[in-house]
């Protein structure tokens, strides 16, 4: 039973999977273990992850694995409505459309939860606040989750020390083969996909400023450096500060940057980190967007309250015009430039991500009645293991150590 | 009098023309400044260069100064239909749409052409040749042109070494303003959108091969790698070879490299540059992608007459299927592929570009009776004047000789 | 009582002390604090850390604190004898010169521990070693040490798994503010700076091979490509590979880069990395080094056997002749290339790495009661604490939290 | 008959020149070919350039073709007195020692052309300004020479201009395979090495100022970058700072960026580009050095009568104490920094020069009876066939035209 736009755009949503299927062998050959083994026959699972081609990929997947997979997005923009169609006509359950109101976006979430899922998987963790708080009775038969993203991992640590984490969760987003290259060299590309479609301006020369270095961050601002850009750091980390200035970038606060900045990025984890202060003082033409995981991080609020006038000014573009005549550029209504502008993270990122998410699914079917309420680290050998199925699939090969170098190395 | 796809896309055409205006800020003083000084009043121009919202720009700026302007694409993929609508309902004449056939092209050059010229605006020779072979009464009242690409003054300078060029042109291209930034910075840039838009694929780890190390070339190679690449360069010339080695590349001849790439960069000007003997050997799921200005660069013929299957993978990608399993995939039928599947370049490169073109074409109306059938360069006056220009819309102060230096430096 | 070369070279010691203190503010303003606060007032300290300038800051440094220190260094070929000259003329007891034979260095060891220190210094574990094994003696009266490098602390792992570490070691190596900056920039810099001062061939357009993509592979790599070099990275951990391989550098075992490599620098703190059947293959020219703690990750013993001449090729250059011609050149007998070849890591570098040291050795005397024999990381306070003096000595300043982002961020 | 420092030095300086011989296999192979072919015998050459390892190969190069050459440096600083002596020591006719006196150094100049050379090859043109003023009796047999720096083409173009050029002078320096290279990649590694050595301060993180973004100012600012420095570019030429801003560089007059650098690098070919109204306004510690032929971009001057106290702070660092307390540091004298405190650029690099050199001597010696009083550029064979010898002996080829592609170019 979905609640999805149109089931006709399948055809279109089809041909999207199947290019990124040519393109996640990892989780292919997953699945193909999956497909003989089936490690979670009979096993519900509620999956909250950017509905697109590449999240379709994990939920055939882990359907291949044995288990009954209901769908939804985490995030009204990014949701692709011809994708869904595709997960629904291939008998998916499905809810959700791009663009659905705040309200319609938690019925979606709560019309996933209805199958009483075993395990949930969450992105930015919307599923866990509804089992945890408003709809109890949707967590009955839950054993516990996978959470995708830094963001989510805050919040289920702010739980966990206000005591109200009832299930075990493992953080995907912590594991090496996720956050290394998903955050990094994942966002660090994709945020800029997004951006250049959008604004088709000039990145070289401009100066840049990224809020935030930390993996996602350095991803950012790495990339920012490859166009040419010159490159502006905000920090409340000093470690954090003093790599951004070793790897050549400006570091200061926003309340300095916000003067000099031609294209500002955010990806804190934090709220209002540009706000009314900084919008005062920036130069006209400033393009903001965000690739944090809520659009929280670029006031919205304080561009409204202080514009004279609101216009769109490109596709994905809000132009918002300041008493002074300036006019500042909003993309993608602040929303994750990456999904919300683009197509989201490349297919081989995903396919590396995805995998662990796979894998640790099955690790808390197979472990969950030993595990406790708390935050799980996924276990080192699946990461280790998606590193060389990744090494494989790209043909590459490293070194083993001899035996000689074994006892040196233990110091025997 | 105007044959485009259709009026009612206006809005939409006058939205990104808007946009791009905010962001042209060179090409808007000097506008300002013409319609002062109507240096153009009563000259018909003839222009061709790809039809979209940067191009529509250059055509008011022409029209300020006081010239009657006739505007058509040089690509039947880069024309944007909203567009061409935009500049037809103001008033101009517009001939072309997306998408046309090789018998709608030719024919909208030479609707374009009835308007007799005395300056014609050439990117990649097209109206040059119709008024040099087949319709000599459209150039009846040239006076002469401006030519905007590598690849056209390549045509113009074979034209004048057989004799038959019969106006002075001027090589647009090779203004510094111009070849440093737009093939540069512009190609750079505009090439990876097109291509992470079209693809949805990660470049970073990726072998991509660059096919040319001229000045488009050196922009694709330094953002490849930017993205974090590995990058092999392909060269004729032994000093760009040897430059590309130096920067960090690998340089491999074509044959060496199809079987090493995963992604592949044409921008050489050449034609066949990558066909059948590479096709051959290429790793399964290869991209091919075109830079240059004719879609001659991949051998199209080859590919097909090599395919057992021809499909459409995505949106922009066709995938060509190889008797042995693997399958090869062209991006934007191996036209440019930052036009064919992107916006162009970004707005600030062609404000810097059109600059040059718009006071060339003041130039070539002032002085055009002491001047020879020849190719001319852009006056070095009229460079320094518009990178002088781009310094103040940057906000950019630079240092002056003292007299003291001045002194020093001639030698007294 | 003092064991060194020459007490007349104190002079030129004493000039470059001075130049370092200019460099190092931060290990200054502790200097200031401890000389009023006297933390370490009576106790004993043994310090065996690179005899350079920089380590007689923090000499110096104890000494303000009331320490009584004793010092010797940790590798004969990094030892500079005018820097031990002035500080056994400043009245420290000073054993060491430049080339000690490994019977000396020994002894140069041993007569450090004869103060029979509260804390030891180590910088590769060689102190520990000594009074863990052969004179326990020397240690009767150790609360406990501090360690310097990756390498150490292997060794103090090993130490504990065996159940024979004695007394608590703190693992200064790990800090942020240590292998964050030292093992990546500091390294990076340096290792090139002495392979450049040693060889004078240049390095765009070379294959470089760096062993290991830990920190310091990590920085010795993105240096090299800083140069313009094609790099090829050797690893044996899969997910440090992929980062690698993402961050645009070659990937192969061994077998396959010693053949390729025009440059090796090895950084794995493992031994016998490259050896004799990688010797074999390598192209005539092949320049050879070490980044690594000890003397060997390049397999002299086999370089040795292979060749049928070996000369000196130029300073701190040895070439050996293979037999079929072919002639590889080892930089500084394969011991640590930036300080055997050059001066070590730059000031500014190991005034973050010291003032870490300095703290922690204080942490220790004033916690060792209640501390176990077991390996300790620097406390995040001390962490933070030295990120904010290299911040505040910078003159960058950065963000802080709002309340309302703190109360964001706890979830509330 | 020769004037050196000491002629015992020779062992050393052979050592030297052979570790260069094997690093330069383009000028070894053209060698070889000259012994056969003999093209200079009995021609009289005078040569000024850096007197280290490189030059010698030139000088035996020339040897080997015939010629008698005489041998002078042209920096006092830079000769190195070793390989000064392995030339006497090998009958070559030797005048210059380290650290000339202004007196010396033009005795020395003067000493060389004694050998009334047919042919003269200038490193700044000192050479080219005795024959043409104080002493034109030792140019009575001078057919003409070549000059290997932009600094002394602009001396001869400034000549030429003034009609006082009286022989054909070849600008070596402007060969593709002579600034493309040695003035980029080499002047860009070899100041790094020189600042580095003499220094032992970070670049990472530091804001590094560039005084010229000519092909020497881009190497320059290109390594600075990949060392992770924060660049700052200052500049006269209005397109030239363009690139500079695209590259991702901040621009700015001196005046402001004397206030922001930590290190300063001048490469302008003019005087006084750092001067009073800088030195004021820098940091403490500021680091200020040249790259430029002339030690006359930073003025000394200037420095030395704001000081209050000079002092050597280290090798090769002159400390300039000024009245607020401020210390600058001057490196090397305001000399070329990869020189006089270096081994200049390396042996792969001097090998393309020196070719272009040695293949232009003969040019003049063959053509000289035809050729004018003025300046002539290196004929385009010549650089093609460097180009091709340096491919060959890095084991690179590359792409050839196919028959019909030349069709296609040729527009046929």
């Amino acid at each position: 039973m979905s609640n999805i736009k149109n089931i006709a755009l399948a055809p279109s949503g089809r041909q999207k999977i199947e290019w990124v299927t040519k393109n996640m062998p990892i989780l292919a050959q997953i699945e193909g273990e999956f497909a003989k083994t089936r490690p979670l026959d009979g096993i519900r699972i509620a999956l909250s992850i950017h509905l697109e081609a590449k999240t379709a990929r994990l939920a055939y997947a882990l359907r291949a694995a044995g288990a009954e997979v209901s769908v939804t997005g985490c995030n009204v923009l990014s949701t692709q409505d011809d994708v869904a169609a595709a997960l629904a006509a291939d008998g998916f359950s499905v809810n959700g459309f791009h663009g659905a109101s705040d309200e319609e976006y938690m019925q979606h979430l709560i019309n996933t939860l209805e199958i009483k899922p075993h395990i949930i998987i969450d992105d930015g963790g919307d599923l866990l606040d509804i089992v945890s708080g408003a709809r109890p009775d949707l967590g009955e038969f839950l054993w516990g989750g996978c959470e995708e993203t830094t963001t989510g991992i805050a919040r289920i640590r702010a739980r966990e020390r206000a005591g109200e984490l009832k299930f075990p969760m493992i953080a995907v987003n912590d594991a090496d083969c996720k956050h290394l290259f998903d955050n990094r060299y994942g966002t660090g590309q994709s945020t800029w996909d997004g951006i250049n479609r959008t604004t088709n301006l000039i990145v070289a020369g401009k100066t840049v400023v990224v809020a935030g270095y930390g993996w996602c961050g350095k991803g950012i601002a790495m990339r920012a450096k490859g166009f040419g850009a010159n490159v502006v750091v905000t920090e409340i980390d000093a470690v954090k500060a003093l790599e951004a200035h070793m790897d050549g970038f400006a570091v200061a606060p926003m309340a300095v940057a916000a003067a000099v900045g031609d294209v500002f990025v955010t990806a804190t984890g934090c709220e209002n980190v540009i706000r009314r202060e900084h919008f005062k003082i920036m130069k006209n033409g400033a393009v903001l967007c965000n690739a944090g995981h809520f659009d929280v991080e670029v006031s919205k609020a304080d561009l409204e309250s202080l514009s004279v006038d609101i216009t769109s000014a490109r596709n994905n573009i809000t132009g918002y015009k300041m008493p002074d005549g300036r006019e500042l550029y909003l993309l993608a209504e602040g929303r994750l430039v990456n999904l919300a502008a683009g197509d989201g993270h490349p297919a081989e990122i995903m396919d590396m991500s995805f995998a662990i998410q796979a894998l640790s699914v099955v690790f808390l079917a197979q472990n969950h009645e030993g595990m406790k309420p708390k935050l799980y680290n996924v276990p080192r050998e699946i990461d280790d293991y998606v590193a060389r199925l990744k090494l494989a699939a790209t043909g590459l090969s490293i070194d083993t150590l001899t035996a000689e170098q074994e006892r040196y190395l233990s110091g025997e």
